[in-house]
């Protein structure tokens, strides 16, 4: 995990009066920028590691690219790779060219160019935010178990090994319905690490993540609802709480969303029509 | 709390086979524009209220102001405040205007405003992300008792009526050396929570804020750490880890930075002379 974590001498101090110095691992955090077609789009605080699918799952998140083909190449810079002076070799920016065709809406430019046009203001700024026009999970008729839900964090959290390292990371894991973990990655940033996962999906040609469940450690915002809508991914789990925008878009784009998944419980938001909270399946045929 | 809150009809599972509908209070996640003297500068998802206070806060941590005097006035954009059609009047605008000779520097908005320039390069971007040359905390000789480190987070929690109502919040105390809360923020992003705590403390003249300590109710990244320098605070706990970039500037900073504050232990990562680990205080004059 070179690069991911980073160690550092500590005070450990426990009362009433114990002092001891120690090492401690902690999570890396290092800016990574995102240049499309020659042009700086936006940059992110990341723990380092799966750049690119990084790169690429935060394109299919503002709507940019929905399918692999959409990327016509991706690398990561090193201190020689991208033509610009002040490059020190640690391979923090990630080089992004689209397919002739394929370009950055002036829309989602804008998010992250904030021009001096007031574009957030109200309800015309949040439908202005949302890249979700065109989206519609209503079609996927997935089903999961609320036992199945319920096993998934465990799943995740012994997945997670920069988290046991440090204690300190998000994660976002890929789930089939059955229950059965397909990626989990890890960041500082919650939505990094959903980035990520999004990206690996779109770069194993697997968009839209049709019948799949994401789980994310933390809690659900406007920006994770969107990420999961846009990778066509129709349940959104957390182990914590949602806000009030979150379950909104979800309502919206036909996503199911489950906040507080935690132990044997959880609250269904939204799209409650995927969660199988019917008596267990018999195996009988004539059902 | 009237905006701070949602209500939201919810499906409550729980295994084996329990569902029932109810009632789930969410926290308010909406948009706000912070414009500088007529322009746009960032937005950000926040939960609602201190507006004012956030959005000066923001302008403290990129190092635009330094005290309320740099603020010649501010104010949040109702439906017909601002000049702008597209309001629906939620007062979803912080304008801000400075006073004549403070501007935003050219490197603070290309943070936001993101130019086609490589910006984000390995070190040399993370001196230009960095808003720190000028802001030194060595001369800071404030000390602060383990003990009273210790009873923080649960001072905070206690404070903390949307987290209570809606289990779904961030939070950021800003506390003196001997323990007491002055000022509690809450916000769907944690970043604003701080904002919301250093704005509140500009607004009322306590700029720069020596010897007092912030508290954060979970990781402490490189972005809090700023946040804490440029509002003078010499003491940063969290809840939960740093990250290696956290550390890495707080060190440069003389900040003192705690992590894993939870119990009756922390880890004291920087700036461990500012933690009084020794006997307790007799009230012997002649100690």
């Amino acid at each position: 995990m070179t690069g991911r974590t980073a160690r550092r001498r500590v005070l450990r101090i426990s009362l009433p009066d114990r002092v001891s110095p120690r090492a401690d691992l902690l999570a890396a955090e290092e800016p990574l920028g995102i240049r499309v077609n020659g042009e700086a789009l936006t940059l992110t605080m990341r723990t380092p590691g799966d750049d690119l699918d990084l790169a690429a799952g935060f394109l299919v998140g503002e709507g940019v690219v929905r399918a692999a083909p959409d990327i016509a190449s991706i690398k990561v810079c090193s201190a020689d790779g991208c033509g610009h002076s002040d490059h020190d070799g640690a391979g923090n920016v990630a080089d992004v060219t689209l397919r002739p065709g394929i370009t950055v809406a002036p829309a989602v430019r804008r998010n992250f160019l904030t021009t001096s046009a007031c574009g957030v203001c109200g309800k015309a700024s949040i439908q202005e935010l949302s890249v979700l026009p065109g989206f519609d999970l209503s079609a996927d008729h997935v089903r999961v178990r609320p036992a199945v839900l319920a096993a998934m964090p465990d799943l995740l959290r012994g997945a997670q090994r920069v988290f046991t390292a440090t204690g300190g990371l998000h994660a976002a894991g890929l789930f089939g319905a059955g229950g059965e973990l397909l990626v989990l990655r890890e960041d500082v940033g919650r939505h990094n690490a959903v980035d990520k996962v999004v990206g690996w999906a779109l770069r194993a040609g697997r968009l839209p993540l049709a019948g799949c469940v994401l789980l994310v450690s933390g809690r659900a915002s406007f920006e994770l609802v969107q990420k999961a809508v846009t990778a066509g991914i129709p349940v959104l789990a957390a182990v914590s709480a949602p806000s009030s925008l979150a379950a909104d878009l979800a309502e919206q784009a036909g996503l199911t969303l489950v906040g507080f998944l935690r132990g044997s419980s959880m609250n269904v938001y939204t799209g409650a029509q995927r969660i199988d909270s019917g008596p267990p399946e018999t195996g009988h045929a004539d059902r």
